[in-house]
């Protein structure tokens, strides 16, 4: 194969889920749509060098500040903390949350390297500090490292009048119980709640 | 979501089997792994800049002739015609060709804009022209389109002394015969060949 074309198909490895035979496909797919290649270039240039993490939430945004830190009709008193950028854009569509956000990037994971620092749990600190937060609620993923994440995160609010909260675990609404997890299940038995009328 | 992030995940929806939330989680993997991104974008750049069809078989090099075209080690009595520019390395790992490659970029498809000059129709007529081919082998997909496109090349050959063949169809050496297609079988049926001991 080209050189060219082995150092792109290389570059596109670096996608996530994209591997060797995927990017070949992606390289050749660029070189015989060549406009898309360049906007593409163009967009990903751009984005290496205005976009940064928002100062007070870690969000990825043009200014110093991310839309939803920036807002002045969400409220400052909920903070919800999220591992990952794209678990926003999720919990936005479903128009059930008004308040903060808190991106951790990733989960509490010694062996990867990712310790309090890199999670960013000082600005979280800062955060908690402030006195201006009434709540946090935990939206970190329901696996060993997201637990883990959670009991950091509990201790740093203790000595705090902040109530934490985590988003409920349990059977999907839309799911068979068929296909759901022996772990979802026992943890859906055990916390089941009473039925009213 | 910030227009910078969304004019990224946008220009990565131009990849192939790309779509809204795969681009999303791309995006952000980018901007988390900034080097990577600098890294693609210019080999993105590169490649739109340097690398152009062969001028003899239309595969994607970085000169005049690619490096089959321009070896002095391959047959170059014999020419596989392909559809794709993948397809040629598919067939360069199984070390069972040395001969020369011809890629269509598709197969007719005149709904789709794709006719004989799309195809590059006259230059594969110049290379049987020119007297030097004794096979041609074609390589084209098993489709309705694929075959359309074979009985086209084999007019373009009729007059002229070169072998026609077409790579055997059937049933996959390392597949199970229950998950292969009733066409593929009855094709294998149909086509069946005589054991000799």
């Amino acid at each position: 194969m080209s050189t060219g074309v082995n150092q792109l198909s290389n570059a596109l490895r670096c996608l996530p889920g994209v591997g060797t035979k995927t990017a070949q496909r992606m390289a050749f797919h660029l070189l015989a749509n060549r406009s898309n290649g360049h906007l593409l270039a163009s967009a990903i240039d751009y984005a290496m060098q205005h976009i940064h993490p928002c100062q007070q939430c870690r969000m990825y945004c043009e200014n110093t500040l991310c839309q939803w830190c920036s807002s002045e009709e969400r409220d400052n008193s909920q903070l919800c903390v999220v591992e990952m950028p794209t678990d926003i854009h999720a919990i936005e569509e479903t128009g059930h949350y008004q308040g903060l956000y808190f991106v951790l990037m990733g989960h509490l994971s010694p062996l990867d390297g990712k310790g309090p620092l890199e999670l960013g749990m000082d600005l979280l600190q800062e955060r908690i500090e402030s006195g201006l937060l009434r709540e946090i609620i935990l939206a970190v993923n329901t696996t060993v490292e997201g637990d883990a994440t959670m009991y950091y995160i509990a201790k740093l609010v203790k000595d705090y009048p902040i109530k934490l909260t985590r988003i409920a675990s349990g059977v999907p609404l839309d799911g068979e119980l068929g296909l759901v997890s022996n772990r979802t299940l026992a943890h859906a038995l055990s916390s089941r709640e009473p039925l009213t009328f």
